[in-house]
């Protein structure tokens, strides 16, 4: 007889896990990437390199480089981030760490306490939203325009905040390629940003792991190095830029607060063969390999565009996003994306309904996010064209696609 | 000015970390292993015949795999355990996790609440208790002898949980090549811990991250092999076979428990390479692999037990490790080992004081653990010399040491 778990599992446990069973085959979801963009042949090379050379300090923990991860890791992201964002960093002031999931958690494990409040964007990442919602942590959402966060509603938040005699414990802001809607925060919204953060006694926690994929390959510079006072906690990954399944990020912050985040670290480490690998590789051939991801992603968000507009005509509003592998498409407000989520999928078209990347979950319940960034341009055309398909069928829109009448 | 962190901090925070500044020139704590024995060449050559067949897989979380890890690290796994422990696990009973710690993590979420109680080994590794004690859950050791967990004491705990009305929400056990003692648990007693669960409807947590590194080979069957209700969650660890800075273990359980644990594991997935660069070794290696550390380890164990009965004499008792990486020693109840480990710390000399890898420290306040794979023989003759020279500076203890009285 099988031993009874249930009376066990602690309370408030979420859902167990479905067995898995493959992708979708129309895959709009989940941050992947493309698949010929993986750059085999030199991580080949690399981890010949770089096994040679380093190879035996597999043996330690941490590589023979303390806790804070493998330093020549360190060493290129300290330069690659001044010359990517204009921040000067040592290798002191970073952390490799399993991913920005993991970056995410250790903040949140050093800052937050059940009942807090943070302030995110309206629209914003579902990891960050669900790690919140699971540490009983209000999260208000900052209204967003093309430009990223508005700074006069931002303001009447913290204001509002303070006058309730409270604050927010950081501002969660992805300033550069935001997510989901592929917008750049300009640089002098940023500085404002840095003011009322200064106001209002608010640390920032800036996500930058899109920011190297916009597809004019310019950015502005990192709030962190528009900060002199080490307010803003920033965070960038190799998943986008390299490969989703390479689980490698890293945190940069002030020796007062980053050495927290150390000790919050109880992992015995981040994967060391993966951080080995990555420097090896990066050091001569990250930029290279970015200028070409901008342009595979770049070419692909057009076929989005064209899809979209081809399938969904004026149903389907969206901002074109400036970088990045996803797209925030608002449909009218008769769609329920939830619904409509479920039954693409089980027509095998995945997609992310807005309601989980929205911190008021009713604001995105007509919109949903796209992932472009894995599909070939075929899958692309023929899964937006099946999603409109499905869409009309079950609600009606869109009317027109593909400047025909549908019936 | 710089930013003030000091008020945002969750309360409880433990202390930051220190700058790193290296390994100590006698390093007998961490879990290292010896770095000879890593075998380079073999995994540049995996490296390049996974990357070749899977490489363009890492565009995408999860590697095609989905959430429970590399499909074929997973069929090794379930071979390998067959031959090796004797249980019969298909590849879907099984989840890789970032190390062991990761595992232990998974477990705690799932089945803990603060107040809770567990039952653990009184000398039990020190990360498993400072996780308890993060949670705020409380554990009750349960008596040791050389052959593990004394059956009649553990059901004398459970008794007395019951006389509470209470129950503990599972028995944490290292049942071969306990860690710290470096016993091997027998079968006859694997099977009374399992009439005891059973009795006291109570899981068994059962970690074997040790459990390959057995000096002659030899080792009973895993306790899960013995159970057929899934009542045992099982874990191991590729740290001490293979690498320790290699961040891949795994839990096996049944489904009922499992589909919770991968519910539980937010991370978007463990490092891929890694995963795949094992699968790969793993799968023509481990064996030849695990036998040459087997005699690496036995040799250096051969090579710490004479320098602590040349330098420690009969002040130093210990059982005879069966397997492993470290020894157990008990000192005078005069020696404080947690003040000699600072001092001996600021001397080049690390090791682990009893205390915290006792779960009632006072109990282990005069003993501490030594581990042996990483440092070279020299440096083990070395060590432990130098050891018993500031143990007898500080305590009097050692009175003699090889054979000649100190003074």
């Amino acid at each position: 007889m099988a031993f009874d778990y249930s009376h066990l599992f602690r309370s408030g446990l979420p859902a167990p896990a479905a067995k898995w069973n493959g992708f979708p085959r129309y895959n709009f979801i989940g941050g992947h990437n493309d698949a010929d963009a993986v750059p085999v042949d030199d991580f080949i090379a690399a981890s010949r390199d770089v096994l040679t050379k380093d190879g035996q300090t597999l043996s330690t923990y941490g590589l023979a480089s303390g806790p804070q991860g493998y330093q020549p890791l360190r060493e290129f992201l300290a330069k690659s981030l001044n010359q990517r964002t204009g921040m000067t960093e040592s290798a002191d002031n970073i952390l490799v760490v399993s991913g920005s999931l993991q970056a995410l958690d250790l903040v949140n494990d050093v800052l937050l306490e059940p009942g807090d409040t943070v302030i995110v964007e309206e629209a914003t990442y579902q990891g960050t939203l669900q790690r919140f919602d699971r540490l009983g942590v209000r999260h208000i959402g900052a209204p967003l325009d093309a430009d990223g966060i508005q700074m006069d509603a931002l303001e009447r938040i913290l204001e509002g905040l303070k006058a309730e005699g409270t604050s927010a414990k950081y501002i969660y802001t992805i300033p550069t390629v935001q997510n989901p809607t592929g917008s750049v925060m300009p640089e002098f919204r940023r500085l404002e940003l840095l003011a009322l953060a200064r106001r209002f006694d608010v640390p920032i926690f800036e996500d930058d792991c899109y920011a190297d994929l916009t597809f004019d390959g310019a950015r502005p510079k990192a709030i962190r190095a528009l900060d002199t006072e080490g307010q803003v906690i920033y965070c960038g990954s190799f998943s986008k830029t390299i490969a989703p399944a390479l689980r490698v990020g890293y945190l940069v912050a002030d020796w007062a607060v980053l050495s927290n985040l150390i000790a919050a670290k109880h992992d015995a480490g981040s994967g060391a063969l993966e951080q080995m690998v990555l420097a090896e590789y990066c050091a001569t051939h990250f930029d290279a390999h970015v200028g070409h991801m901008q342009e595979i992603l770049s070419a692909k968000c057009d076929t989005i565009v064209e899809a979209l507009d081809a399938e969904f005509g004026t149903s389907a509003e969206y901002l074109l996003p400036k970088g990045g592998i996803f797209i925030w498409v608002t449909l009218p407000d008769a769609v329920d994306t939830t619904k409509l989520a479920e039954v693409a999928l089980a027509e095998g078209v995945a997609l992310n309904p807005g309601a989980g990347w929205s911190s008021d979950p009713e604001s995105g319940r007509h919109r949903l996010r796209l992932c472009f960034g894995h599909p070939s341009h075929e899958d692309i055309r023929e899964g937006v064209a099946r999603l409109a398909e499905i869409c009309h069928r079950e609600t009606g829109i869109p009317v027109r696609s593909a400047n025909t009448q549908r019936d």
